[in-house]
């Protein structure tokens, strides 16, 4: 029984057709005084674009799940996020630039504060600024631990990401993080039977009495909490999957992790509308595959600003005219799942997406929003479809079977 | 977990309603000026049955996987493509009507030109007329082959079908068809480190140098090469599977292989709408299912030729009466793929479906052409639930659960 990625692999063929995948981060939404963002903003060139596009809705995961940004990219890049499950400590280590390699393990740390009874006072020590966090990090740096190596590197305020190399280590082990006040940060247990989920547990609660004997007269930031242990695999590169060269053009820190994690080139950019879509003009023709992230629609629904989403909305198709004209031969326009503004996080509401190619089929779609899109010939479907499809449309996967 | 095909053997019921299944092979297209060739074409009877229809659009394997003949009609019998892969050696042997077996190893031919050094020439040999092919055919039935048996037969041209017989084959030895001229044709090689592909790669290979050996002084057709080598396994019957008798009313070589490969009754027909029609009246009662064929949707539409794809459907609407006045308790109009004029070959969009019967619900779809019945209540679905669908429809279902 052949899967979908052995498919790809027997009928991949090469073409020097180049795509743009746009993202707008959770560009879908819900009604408002009975109107999404979408059909609330005025978008003349989507709206025109949509009449000419295969369009539908997508489905990141399954119906009522809420993708991650890592699930609902890997889906976009056509990789099954219930195949490859990114475990947070590893897009944290992606998301400082930290090189990860097969077989390290990945947490993510809080800086946190205990009192002299050992009881946790504070999980976030304060907030403390970036600058203190770096010199913290710096006295762990001092710990030798026998049996392997670590590297710990400042996120954000007092978050911090931890990498263990050099053992064969278990990623079934508990957090340490109690998630409340009052008491003393948890041991790491192992969650199976297994000897690897033994000796690294045994090898974190060493290092975290370290870590506690080295900051005892720092303060606020006297210890601190892990969780999200996640183990690194190799995951096949975008290059090896679909025979084309990626660029990431993305601001922010987390999609540059995911685009690094398969492989894509990951260019310098300001986060922006037009700083991005200037940059993939820069660079038009050095890359097969273009993905661009627009962050800012995220933001605005997460913060439950209605407006403010519309306004990114508009902003991109203003902007959009900058890529139209690079002509690219497939162009997708869509989001990694929805952030409705009234819904002020992630859900699982189907993605808004519009595919524009010389083989598209046209239905009779109206306008670049959820209503008219799902009519288009997509219907609803799997956001792993998008990849196929983008495959397809860009000549890159030859027939299949006589 | 149950699967589809044992649900159906789970819930499968006797019944005498008929099925008839019309299948315009490539029938899905693109706009050409704003309209696909279902779009401009005339067909107020089609239009018609889709108000009163089940409709919407099939994707044979998945979406952005453009099928060939062979697992687009697997699909439409309910056959999953990706489980049941079909080599170009069997759909060959199929084509001659050879009554292939299991364990057959099959492999198409073509005969060539080689020069006094053993380099090819001409790949196709000049494309000799069937009458010589036929002659060679002869001859090479002269060689005995120790180990096994073979058999050897003429399709058109310089092309011909071989089956290799009574040992245990494997299909994983590479091609001899370097598919390029002025090199020798290549040595069958095993593909894996069995034993078996070994063995099958000398016997092909020996084969092959009694076959230069007898041809030596033939011209143009002195050597063959092979390519398409494929096992032949036993496929469960379309009796067995859903306890219908069928038959297949298609004019066309391959098809009539596909559906006798299912073990469909083949009747002898010429092709066109009209003969297959009128055919399809003749033998109305005898057979539960009917399979009917219309070859001549995809042929225009490879030939990138708009108008008489239109033509052709348009031939379809006005001879459509012919079989509602069978009343069939259940009729299937749609394709195997779609070959839009456009595009000029298979692709992947997906397939114009109507499914009428006493049970269907309608939707408000106002024509038959992909846009409207899409708008329908199949809306964009697996080109495998049809089967179901059609089970259903005529009363071949029981309950599942209590």
């Amino acid at each position: 029984m052949l899967d979908r990625s052995e498919l790809i692999q027997t009928l991949k063929q090469a073409s020097k057709e180049k795509v743009v995948l746009l993202v707008l981060d959770g560009v879908g939404g819900l009604q408002k005084d009975g109107k999404t963002e979408l059909e609330a903003a005025k978008t003349p060139v989507m709206d025109s674009l949509a009449r000419i596009s295969e369009t539908g809705l997508l489905v990141p995961i399954m119906q009522g799940i809420t993708p991650g940004s890592g699930p609902g990219h890997l889906a976009l890049f056509g990789y099954d996020p219930l195949k490859y499950v990114i475990g947070r400590g590893i897009l944290s280590a992606l998301g400082v630039k930290f090189p990860i390699q097969h077989g390290d393990l990945a947490a993510r740390v809080n800086f946190a504060t205990i009192d002299n009874k050992g009881n946790i006072t504070d999980r976030r020590a304060g907030r403390i600024p970036d600058e203190v966090n770096r010199k913290m990090c710096e006295k762990v740096r001092e710990i030798t631990l026998p049996g392997a190596e670590f590297f710990i590197e400042t996120e954000k305020e007092h978050r911090a990401a931890l990498v263990f190399r050099g053992a064969d280590f278990s990623e079934n082990i508990s957090e340490t993080d109690p998630q409340k006040t009052g008491v003393p940060p948890l041991e790491a247990k192992p969650l199976d039977g297994s000897k690897k989920a033994q000796d690294t547990a045994k090898l974190v609660n060493s290092f975290l009495s370290n870590i506690k004997e080295t900051l005892k007269n720092e303060h606020p930031a006297n210890m601190i909490l892990l969780r999200g242990f996640a183990l690194h695999t190799r995951i096949p590169s975008f290059q090896e999957l679909y025979g084309m060269s990626a660029c990431a053009i993305a601001g922010y820190p987390m999609y540059r992790g995911l685009a690094r994690l398969v492989g894509m080139d990951v260019i310098e950019v300001e986060s922006g509308v037009e700083p991005e879509f200037k940059k993939l003009k820069d660079l038009w023709g050095k890359y097969d595959f273009s993905f661009v992230h627009i962050k800012y629609t995220d933001s605005a629904g997460e913060d439950g600003n209605f407006e403010r989403k519309i306004s990114v909305i508009e902003q991109v198709d203003q902007s959009l005219a900058t890529i139209l004209d690079l002509k690219p031969d497939v162009l997708v326009i869509t989001g990694d799942h929805s952030t409705p503004s009234l819904y002020k996080a992630h859900s699982w509401h189907p993605v808004p997406v519009l595919l524009r190619s010389r083989w598209s089929r046209h239905s009779s779609v109206e306008g670049f929003n959820e209503r008219e899109l799902q009519r288009g010939s997509f219907g609803v479907m799997n956001t792993l479809d998008l990849m196929t499809l983008m495959l397809a449309h860009s000549g890159r996967l030859a027939k299949f079977g006589a």
